[in-house]
């Protein structure tokens, strides 16, 4: 990682942001709206990835932020990280029941009682509706498939952290298909993440990685990961030189969802898979840290990247 | 309105739109995926609508498809649509709470006892978050302010009629200022919607509307806002021609938000409020409904609209 100066702290950049108008408060930790300027930088980076995988042949698939409940309970998500979820609940009752909601609004009571859960789940991670939709289709062509993606997701982290937003941005490549074909996917844009932070003008480092799996069973599931070498992240400081950020994923799945999914390959063989993902506002957090918030001011090749 | 040939029903109309593959079915109505060409047209539409607006100087915010709770619940919106709103709620236990869960989850039991309701309520309409900032900036400036918002938004309302979805996105200009400045604003987007349907080239009509207020007193609610001509919609016949769909919104709230926010012009008095309102996937699904689903094969004039 390249030096730069001593770095404040996430409260300190957060309150820098508010400042300058990029993010606007609305009183929830890890809830912000977005400024024009911040969405340009999203936008443009988006772009670019888009470019990055131009000939790459996706299919585009765009979701809302939901999730069908079903494949969420099959997703095996509750069994890794039950405490990050979020559930969408809704009133289901009659006139009685409204005017009891009522009052306890009126009077300060929890007034959540008759809030039902919907069939419906906030999107956790950009790719999950992806493997149920791709399964109803039967084994995979010859070749396998790649798959682009892109959604606001919920992760129910309340931080100081504007680098840890309960809501937040994902856009994804996901590759399925054999070992072989997966793997070098993932090497591909490895090697592009380094590309692209690199001309993006950011010091970072790329490293081994675990997701933040649960409890204590969760630490064993988090140290095999390691172990395996199945996740990297690409790491740029933001708020802290010693703790950077993970703005970039490159994640091997090895057959977890091919075996929940029941995907095939064309060989009938069960499917691989393995994506990349980009934290779009991390990403924009990072531009913002190292060019400044004037983005009139940014370097001339960086604004040429994203804004052409 | 103009004659067109009769229409299929909405499961006819869903149907096709899936087989097209231009809508992915999750499994849950009011559900889908998109593919390219349907975000293709959201997006290009959209950039129309920045276009038609960029004299105005509106203040473009972004938010999250997640509103405040304390907000939501002083919005006063689970008094006239409590059936419609999504409450988020995430497993806030530990791992003996965990291990229940999964065992609840396992022998297919209702999992979700322990969810419990977070800071975060599903945005019912893309305006929703905004009242509160511009209320905690103080009093607006002289000649009152504009701003533009665009966000997924979710209701609870399953559907088969692909045009009404659960999540949805909604792109939405509000006014707030004197009665006569948003009474004024919502003539010209009146006039702009008009011109910009008939260049979509589909048909359409312009009518007084009421939203669907919850209840018996909503009638009343509902009465009251056509008789004062509060909210006007125009209707593009998607799946039916005698029920034609909204697919803009042009809606004066007179003070009911400036008084639930202390908002005040800068002449002291309350502020009122008005807003026009896109129901992007609406929009889009009527183009393909009238234009057909190839996007190459649509109106030399409306793919000049729309792409340039």
């Amino acid at each position: 990682m390249q030096a730069t100066e001593t770095m404040a702290g996430p409260e300190h950049y957060l309150s820098e942001l508010v400042r300058a108008g990029l993010l606007i408060p609305v009183g929830v930790d890890g809830l912000y709206g977005r400024s024009g300027d911040f969405e340009d930088v999203i936008e443009a980076f988006n772009n670019v990835i888009t470019r990055l995988g131009r000939d790459d042949g996706a299919e585009v698939m765009r979701f809302p932020p939901g999730l069908n409940r079903l494949h969420f309970e099959q997703s095996e998500y509750l069994k890794s990280f039950p405490q990050l979820a979020g559930t969408v609940h809704s009133f289901m009752g009659g006139e009685c029941e409204h005017h009891e909601l009522l009052r306890q609004l009126a009077e300060g009571e929890d007034w959540t009682g008759e809030q039902k859960p919907t069939d419906i789940v906030i999107t956790p991670a950009a790719c999950y509706p992806i493997y149920p939709v791709l399964a109803a289709r039967g084994a995979l062509p010859s070749g396998g498939k790649l798959v682009d993606v892109y959604s606001y997701c919920f992760r129910h982290e309340p931080s100081k952290d504007p680098a840890r937003m309960q809501l937040f941005r994902m856009r994804e490549h996901v590759r399925i298909g054999s070992p072989e074909e997966v793997v070098a996917f993932r090497e591909t844009w490895l090697e592009r993440g380094r590309m692209l932070a690199t001309e993006l003008g950011v010091p970072f480092e790329v490293d081994v990685a675990n997701d933040p799996f649960f409890g204590r069973a969760g630490r064993m599931l988090a140290a095999n990961q390691r172990d395996q070498n199945l996740k990297f992240e690409l790491l740029i400081p933001i708020t802290s030189k010693e703790r950077p950020t993970a703005c970039m994923s490159f994640n091997y799945h090895q057959d977890h969802f091919g075996e929940i999914w029941h995907m095939q390959t064309a060989a009938g063989t069960v499917a691989h898979t393995a994506c990349v993902g980009f934290g779009m506002e991390r990403v924009a957090l990072a531009l913002f840290r190292h060019h400044g918030f004037d983005l009139k001011a940014w370097p001339e090749s960086v604004r040429k990247l994203l804004w052409g």
